[in-house]
């Protein structure tokens, strides 16, 4: 790549413009904005302006924001109708929302009554729902069609890529009768009626449909596109596995971000501020730092027990660690098994027994090998040594329950059950594990 | 689903078999496998026996490994010859992993000496590989075949699902020399000729390509099918994107595991017997619990002080537990960034001087608003006070710093980057937290 980025420079510098053009249109459509993405504003504009025009089109939905936004700054209102109408619906609308107000507008002023109607449509359907994913590029046939008039049909509305893989079969008030993928015109005889060769047990979705039960339908059932249609079954989109795949993707890192007592955002971390990143970091350290108040609190309560058997502090870090530790594996397994359908809250009764008999089991090993080290090779006093081990074995097993069923308790008030992570978690059970702690301590130790 | 449950149990009591077959082969695949998983063995095998061949396979590769376990040892050597002579081959070979000796060597008695050879060698290629995730079932055509030539070929081989998509133009050697998807084929006259529309920029792996790899790639050029080629660029065999989609939940999956301290395992939760779920996770616990006597050594070195302040062992929560969010942050955020390719190894500088400027802004805040709460509102002693918030943000801007390096660090000396995720971080930077606090201690109040 860096090559590549060298080559156009030189190229530019000594004018030859067309052996950029011959090299760059053998690359794929994804590295040609890539490519880019990495030039100079102003060799960009030039380099994309040397893209015949039914790739230019491709590889400007492939760049990033900010580049698309130069583009559109630069480029004439004829060089503008001729992206806009040529891109996918789910890609401008994509880009649209990117996009500040004045360059919307100037998209906008560039493309026809119907389309701009089209758009404002789609821009009105809710984040993350299947109205906002959903693309109008399909192809449309008849019941009463047969195979080759459907061929006809294709040809003459000739689209591209992915969305022509499956057909759409709709009767006179476009509501959807059936889905025939192309493979099954290619199989079946030019004279056999679309009616009899169409599927007429497919899934479909609504509009409102959010992204993440999308994303769980094409994984369970393998699908490749999923019709989108309103309260009356009529098309009124289409949603492909492309989509979905990044969906997942997005899904995933939104999670690993909430687990992480991060606030969800969708910019790469390399190209997002400092400010941003920190601003997105503070609010969950301020409210887990003001609730670790709590478990202060407890230690205070207790100074006397403390200052009496001031070795009893030297336990807190590895009692702390251990119970975040076995609480957060809990919560991560039940989180993601929420997040993959593979735990419902109705489940929440066999998952805390699961969980309390794993918590018993681990809890007897980490204590047994703990009051080993602490009795045996620290020499510390058997009391104490008793007393980090009964509540090493207390906090374990707590923890496990509670890891494992504040994620579901937060699904069933429709929380997001990845707020019940590691941090939340680990705070929670600290709490826990030093209040058993001391009392422990204070009866074994003082009685 | 139950409704169904109950209904395929009392037509089986009452007979009914035929009214069983009638509403089952209305249901989707995946939703009749779904269905014969939930139902008592006996049961199941009656109404899989009732499916229809044509579907039967497709069910089958669907259906729990248990059942499908069940199913091959109940059935005569015709059946099993019926469904692994139609099964695709990847769908084959996930089967045979996951089978017992005795029930893998029931199946290859089977299968046709030619197929078996074919298995074996599938059987070979290491696990996440391409090599075991690819199958064989494509279209195979030739430069000089016109697109009704082509057609023909299709029709005869008359293959199913996604596989036909796409096919893969191959030399007398079988090197692979370009890719058409059918869609060209529709859009072009029949006496075109292959070589001419077929696309010879395409993307191919090898056979040992890992599986996050691949799934990067069919990210990035939103790919349907990629082919598979081995070190003379015959091809081998495709991957095909619904393989992918599972493989991204998989790879994310192991990533969630990993990063909270679990040995990643690819079974179900609700499935895993309690004994594996407590082994898979009490192996982190013991080491991370050995690791945080470090900490308590820490503490031991610092009795003196700590028994003349016991106040200062108040504090330790919420240092420990605000060092650990703060460092979790960061690493969270890396580990990310480096799995879906955003951030990498060279970047470690850049990284590391982003987290440097997020720790000072979010450690001012954070040390600022605790010594408002200590001095002002808990009247805690000023010089405590000031050692509070002084180890605060010291240990934030560590966090930062540490939590981001260790990941890429792992990385690079090709460990896998997730396990220096919070548990790990916790522990390494609670002890650095514990060592300034105690060092300040020292310094501010006794001197």
């Amino acid at each position: 790549m860096n090559d590549m980025i060298s080559f156009v420079e030189t190229c530019i510098q000594e004018g030859k413009f067309s052996r950029i053009r011959e090299e760059i249109i053998e690359l794929n459509v994804v590295d040609i904005a890539q490519l880019l993405d990495e030039l100079e504003e102003e060799k960009t504009l030039i380099v994309f302006r040397l893209l015949p025009k039914e790739i230019s089109v491709e590889v400007f939905s492939y760049m990033s924001t900010e580049q698309q936004q130069y583009i559109i700054e630069s480029i004439t209102d004829k060089e503008i109708q001729n992206i806009i109408s040529n891109m996918f619906m789910d890609d401008t609308v994509d880009i649209l929302e990117e996009m500040p107000a004045n360059v919307v507008k100037k998209i906008l002023r560039n493309v026809s009554e119907d389309r701009r109607k089209l758009i404002n449509q789609f821009l009105r359907y809710p984040d993350y729902s299947a109205g906002s994913l959903m693309t109008i590029e399909y192809v449309d046939l008849k019941k009463e069609m047969t195979v080759e008039q459907a061929i006809q049909r294709i040809r003459s509305i000739g689209l591209d890529k992915e969305t022509i893989n499956i057909c759409y079969v709709m009767d006179q008030n476009r509501k959807l009768e059936g889905v025939i993928p192309i493979r099954q015109l290619l199989l079946n005889d030019g004279s056999t009626r679309i009616g009899d060769i169409m599927e007429t047990n497919f899934i479909s979705i609504d509009t409102h449909t959010d992204q993440e039960e999308i994303s769980n339908l094409f994984r369970k059932y393998d699908l490749l596109a999923m019709p989108v249609v309103d309260h009356e079954n009529r098309l009124v989109g289409i949603i492909t596995i492309d989509d979905i795949v990044d969906i997942i993707e997005q899904e995933n890192t939104e999670d690993f971000q909430v687990m992480a007592a991060i606030q969800p955002s969708e910019e790469e971390y390399l190209k997002t501020r400092v400010t941003r990143l920190a601003k997105n970091r503070i609010v969950w350290l301020l409210i887990l730092m003001i609730s670790a108040t709590f478990t202060g609190t407890i230690i205070k309560h207790y100074e006397e027990v403390l200052s009496s058997v001031v070795v009893l502090a030297a336990f807190i870090p590895m009692l702390m660690d251990s119970a975040g530790n076995a609480g957060s594996q809990s919560a991560t397994m039940i989180i993601r098994g929420l997040a993959l359908e593979e735990i419902h809250i109705r489940n929440i009764g066999m998952v805390i027994w699961k969980e309390l008999r794993v918590g018993l089991m681990v809890g007897i090993i980490l204590s047994a090998v703990n009051f080993l080290r602490v009795y045996w090779f620290e020499k510390t006093d058997i009391a104490v040594a008793i007393t980090i081990s009964i509540s090493l074995f207390l906090t374990i097993v707590l923890a496990k329950v509670v890891g494992s069923s504040l994620p579901i308790l937060a699904k069933k008030i429709k929380l997001d059950p990845a707020i019940m992570a590691a941090p939340m978690i680990t705070t929670i059970v600290d709490a826990l594990s030093l209040l058993a702690y001391f009392r422990i301590a204070t009866w074994l130790i003082f009685k």
